[in-house]
């Protein structure tokens, strides 16, 4: 099976680091890349945009809430004109400044509490769609499987890339289970490897209560906040690899 | 004589309005439009991208210092890195909003502080001058007569559109009276018309003592906060007109 | 009857001037000042509060959520950590310039949809009452009649102002008519003054409908946004004095 | 001798930590906390206030230029009245929050570039003093030794407590070796103890070349912005107080 690994990147701050970005981009295949809304800065942007393209990883925008203090990851109430101008300037920021690095901007992911939103409002997902389509058609939007962003994504006729979590547990609908519950993280390295697996050979989600929604994905989210994250990110792929799976970037796999 | 009129534009910022940009853009024929850091947001940008487009007005990306409550005014120290990357980021932003709305950004002019700074300070230029060429090395530098930043554009082989200002006086070394100095702004309509007919006849810049500095110039800079501005830019244009002198965009001068 | 004229001042910001405090400081008893978080910067802060003292106004705080774009209009999503904090830091700013300047900040009002929220959700409004308490407890709560903010301030231990609003109707449940509906802002001033009359007559809230909702209130708010908004508070004030009522700061209202 | 430790502090921001509060905040006497321009957020503040009450730590406020992606760090040019607002409003803001945690915050001291500029700019310094004391006159301020800040405090009538820098050399006429200079910091912790000790055997400054500039000092000023930091600031305080010295916070030396 063609798959992908992605992780947000960039997501440093002035004189605060965040993740291990230079190993992650070791490990994945595509980098979802702070737009200086929630986090990034011109600085840590452009390097983030040439160290992916030094090792090959295929770049998109992660356009978040205008919250640095709250990393985007509190609800905002914006208005359609403020959200679609709101991401059309984040996709602008970070594509042009890959273009100034010589390598194509390829995918959009919304971060954080604007990504969650858009999974369960059609609106904001239909605004979000417009955006990315008012910037450039060709984009790939990232959207969790089964999600509204994903059916907005496909009404707007973008391509899509249906990204699962290796490390969150789903509900029987389908969307992942809250932070706030209990089981909705899974910390090790070896469930992360079989919670994917399952839904492999599944050939979709499968819920915490064994409940199957089959779907079609592309891509599996990993993620780099400490080193314990970045050795499950490197294990998974290794395991993956070892059972004959392909991995590429999102252009690869979608185009 | 070929001649362009530009003003800064796009400078509201939130619940804040500044400037009428509508009146301003049906006299200048370009736009150098703030690019969120230290005025202007997605939305001011979006909608001055629309009326400018509008209007047959040529825009271009108007960076400054990222200092909003100062509204670029300050002068702050950046390293080289940290200033190229800002720019790049700036023009980015707005550079990609003008493509999705079907115009192309065709000029740079530094705001404020950065502006004041460049003019004098050849690092300084030459690092905004690198990122300019990083972005669209076809982008038209506009900076004032006489100035290092026009320097700095020269040498880096960027087209250069060189601009007096229609209510600036000048010292006999071809600067800008300071504003702290009386006699170093005008503000009668009149003068401001004299003013520039004096430096078209010369030939260049004419300093408050009398003194010539030769100088192409190619584009009046004039303001629009308030409604004596406004009114002074068309009273110019009028004046110019009726000598004669044809107006157009910036790149149907320089190109 | 005792009576209070309150209105938000200090929200100009920067370079951008917002409405016209000096000439609505002659007009009202209280303000509330913007703390810098939705609205107002130190030298708005610092040259509102001077101006206050001044004209004999008493100062209260208006704090905001952080979104300066939004101008604290826009719902977020804090935690009740996040949201203690928040207000307790702008009730600390705002409450040290005051006594810098000689002059006691002695009410607050929490400003737009940080109010709004507060109004009808009581887990806000308890937190918003704990920051309250714990940076001054002798501070006046100013809150809509009928509103859980006011129950929440009683529950808390807080002495409450209850305010009315001169240019907004009520619906049969004593909350204000959402803005998006037809009637919800009463802009002749001969109307606002009927509009509070009836409600001073009836000695409560008086919707649309003519319902009455009996309530005690203390402060009528004002706006001041533009030139008319001014003439509206002036008018108001001039009326309701020739009819015998007598207006006081909150504190001397109130304590 | 009677001595005091002092340490930046609450530098963390929103997602991004910063250094080991809450290990260094048990070895120093008195901390340097960031007041949410350059640092720190209402949440980071309450939080630093709190364990420094509970770690018997004074409290001072560390109020800083307006630029949170340049931590402070990079020079910005106020005029005097932007500038007392802005260090107004954030001894206010830490101020206030102080008093609502039930401890009393006892000085100041400027960060980064603020601090640097101030040091050399009797101007900046004076201005700083003038809203030191518009806010408290007891605040005693904490500044480097033969600064022009120190002698700003002294015709201010500000209790003064002078620093010197356990890990930074000292020039000839008693600044700071700059940065970009070799040999500017010490990273060994046996070397940052025998250059405190030969300043304090010295009775002042012993620069890198030997020479000794007399002066009295009360405090030393350590960092914490990594683990090696913290153990240095830990080593620095067994050495001295071996030696028969004695720790003790602030306002407990200057009053």
């Amino acid at each position: 099976m063609k798959l992908n690994l992605n992780a947000d990147l960039g997501e440093s701050f002035g004189p605060w680091p965040m993740g291990d970005d230079e190993r992650l981009l070791g490990i994945v295949n595509s980098a979802n890349v702070a737009c200086g809304f929630h986090a990034g800065d011109p600085l840590v942007m452009r390097a983030t945009i040439q160290e992916a393209k030094r090792q090959g990883v295929s770049i998109g925008a992660h356009p978040g809430f205008p919250d640095l203090q709250g990393f985007g990851r509190r609800q905002m109430q914006m208005t359609p004109d403020e959200l679609h101008a709101a991401v059309l300037y984040q996709l602008a920021a970070l594509g042009g400044m890959c273009t100034a690095a010589g390598i194509e901007m390829t995918h959009v992911k919304p971060h954080g509490a604007l990504n969650n939103m858009a999974c369960e409002d059609i609106t904001m997902s239909t605004t979000i769609c417009d955006a990315i389509r008012a910037f450039n058609e060709d984009l790939i939007l990232l959207a969790p499987v089964l999600s509204e962003l994903a059916r907005a994504g496909e009404s707007a006729g973008l391509c899509i890339g249906l990204e699962i979590f290796a490390d969150r547990t789903y509900t029987d609908t389908g969307s992942l289970t809250p932070r706030r519950l209990p089981g909705s993280v899974i910390s090790s390295s070896d469930e992360c490897i079989k919670h994917v697996g399952k839904m492999i050979e599944a050939g979709g989600v499968v819920s915490t209560s064994g409940k199957v929604l089959k779907t079609p994905f592309h891509s599996i989210c990993v993620h780099g906040d400490n080193a314990h994250a970045v050795d499950t990110a490197k294990a998974l792929l290794q395991a993956l690899q070892a059972q004959g799976h392909k991995f590429m970037t999102l252009p690869d796999i979608i185009a």
